[in-house]
């Protein structure tokens, strides 16, 4: 089968939105509303999933006045909008540091079989202290020992979504047996860092499990995503560092002795017109709408701190950690931003609105071009893509942007699956096959 | 304003579903168009609210093979009913013994605010071995220290709820700065069972804080209930015990100070026709159709055993323990339903398919009846109904008892509120008002 290009988009209407631009509604309904149309609008596109980040804490610090309500949680957010769609995918950010994997397992496997197959789990580590602040006195874990308890999380949600298999329902009417409990398998998990005996009374999912995505960058990390995860989700700056980091992953996958190497779909924020005008003036719009307050909030929680210089001056070097155990990829990105073309303090918030992730202005031309790039020369397998929050935006990708993916053969015409695990074009793995 | 009754109607699918029956559809999708379905007809006769039982456990034991899947978990069901509803609220079953009060508070406020606030709380503790077994090594936590934990649990959610006010969100747009952080509360609990720092980043509830449903019957269940709860979901087989169970909760909640009792919902299991006959004809199809063995496993749960006896034979005496810590209303109730009238294991077993709640055969007009006499004689404030799980029962309510329910002044025609604590007439407790 022709290689075809993944198009995720980012579902978090909160951080996208620039709620200060008058025609944004930032009530409550309001972002009810807007995430039913986004969720309308992805599926119309053919998009493989609506992807949602997550954190469990507000801030640091509590203090920063410029900060909106967070997003809804976003297992409940999923499970509302899988209701009011037929298609399009959910992956959603899940925390192996914080979260108990019965739990996770649970409601992962139940969101999955109420959407039909849709569901994909985003694992991450939790380094953030006001996250860890909101579970226990104990405070962070160590870096290291985040991905110990997540390689023995993985393994207890797997077994636990392995409990039944495709022939444990027999539902015999006469007898009133429904199930062949011979054929579930009980996990009877007693590890280092979890006991969990299991089952879940529920069938095996309808996709085999849930489709795994992972996001580690650093070195420890980078190597847990090429060893378990099936989808990597990852922000790269440019195409060059893009391209390195797609063949480390795939080197360390083979290393592993992976039959394939996970997909990997960098996040790409899109400004886009039907013309080089029009672009241009909805990234003049994005940017007088954008908040850097509320950007130099954010940057905070990965210790880089803005919030005392002048907007309009340099970016001060102090605004950068000495060093760091964690998100070390994200600081190398941050400061190669601070350091590309010599920005304001300003213009370097607005380059971050997108995390340490790629960008692109332009027409729906020369936003094609771009995709096309990445994905055919070894930068990526598709995106994670976000706009600018502004109204129209989402619907000029869809309407303008896609149909030139489908012209050029990249991308589908229409749905040719149900699940999410279908849309990847990712196998669905054997019962008790280790995750990978 | 008059006394109004109140109508919940059980959620879950699986457990009324008697899957025996050929028009029945017991696969994932059925049970997922089910619920819609339900949900649905649940709106059209203006019921208050859908009710989800729950435990974080499949048995025990795994090797009894007369058990269907669960239901789906509960938090991702109401949250995919949510969408395709208006009205109706939904209350959901969370353990404050094994979900950690961070994630209840967030998933639960998430979902009061993707349904408009329509959410309710059923706060449980959880007694069973194979749920302790799913988190951990320890094994089922003492009677007595379950309420402890639960009312430090019951604080934190309190705290993490009132977080922002109504006044915390002033969104000007002009200086960008969207909350007055002055204004929320940050928990910052540190007590003998969890340490929780706060805030959840979302705003206040639509209905100032999800409702507060409580379960307990023991002697510190129903203080912990007539102190806590807003409103009280407890099975009693007759009006007789209801009558009792409704004055001491009321004698309770006088000695607690409280302003105004919960409310008393008692499950009522109901078998519907239009005439006698009919009613006679559709318990029958139920008798005939539902799960001796099924059921005798569910109540292995509560240390009822029957799985040895003889099914046409007397219940015996054996079959229930000698003493217990737990569930010592539920095991009461069972005792009397084997005691009155002397049935064999079989009809035994089909007088428990409503737990150890009420039952009624009959005429709309006679169901009808039985919910005034209840309702005007001190024994319930409304029920949390439970269906035959056959085709059409429910829309039988709703057809024919609900316009009697109507025209005697009983219930409502048609919502007049749009939040769950609107419909029950519960006020919107203040910020910081202790949880009662």
């Amino acid at each position: 089968m022709t290689r075809q290009l993944h198009l995720l988009l980012f579902g978090n209407t909160r951080s996208a939105g620039p709620w200060r631009h008058p025609e944004v509604d930032h009530s409550t309904a309001g972002v009810r509303r807007e995430l039913i149309e986004r969720a309308r609008t992805a599926e119309r596109g053919t998009f493989d999933a609506l992807f949602f980040a997550d954190g469990l804490n507000y801030g640091p610090p509590a203090t920063w006045p410029y900060k909106t309500t967070e997003d809804f949680e976003p297992l409940t957010t999923a499970a509302a909008l899988s209701s009011v769609t037929e298609n399009v995918g959910f992956v959603l950010t899940g925390s192996a540091t914080l979260q108990h994997p019965y739990h996770l397992a649970r409601q992962f496997l139940s969101l999955d079989h109420l959407s039909g197959g849709r569901t994909g789990w985003n694992l991450v580590t939790s380094f953030a202290a006001a996250a860890a602040d909101n579970f226990s006195a104990r405070g962070v874990v160590d870096h290291d020992e985040r991905y110990r308890i997540a390689e023995e999380a993985i393994e207890v949600v797997s077994a636990l979504w392995d409990g039944w298999g495709e022939d444990t329902i027999v539902a015999d009417r006469a007898t009133g047996v429904f199930n062949d409990v011979g054929k579930i398998h009980v996990a009877d998990h007693h590890g280092r860092y979890f006991d969990v005996t299991g089952p879940i009374g529920a069938a095996r999912s309808p996709q085999g499990r849930p489709v795994i995505f992972q996001a580690g960058s650093s070195d420890t990390g980078s190597s847990f995503a090429a060893r378990h995860a099936e989808v990597i989700f990852t922000g790269q700056g440019n195409r060059e560092r893009a391209r390195d980091f797609y063949r480390s992953i795939h080197a360390k996958a083979t290393d592993f002795g992976r039959r394939s190497a996970p997909l990997i779909t960098p996040s790409l924020r899109f400004v886009v017109g039907s013309t080089e005008e029009e672009a241009a003036r909805a990234e003049r719009l994005a940017y007088e709408h954008f908040s850097p307050e509320y950007q130099a909030g954010w940057l905070l929680e990965v210790d880089v701190d803005v919030t005392r210089a002048d907007l309009d001056g340099p970016v001060p070097e102090s605004a950068f950690p000495d060093s760091t155990q964690t998100h070390q990829t994200a600081l190398a990105g941050y400061r190669a931003f601070a350091r590309e073309g010599n920005p304001t303090v300003r213009e370097f918030l607005y380059r971050t609105v997108n995390g340490f992730g790629a960008q692109i202005v332009g027409t729906a031309e020369q936003v094609a071009d771009e995709i096309e790039e990445w994905f055919h020369t070894g930068a990526s397998d598709g995106f994670v893509l976000g706009d600018s929050g502004l109204p129209g935006q989402l619907d000029v990708f869809v309407d303008q942007v896609v149909p030139l993916l489908r012209k050029r053969g990249l991308f589908r015409h229409e749905y040719t699956g149900s699940t999410l695990r279908e849309h990847l074009g990712l196998e669905v793995p054997r019962r008790f096959e280790s995750p990978a």
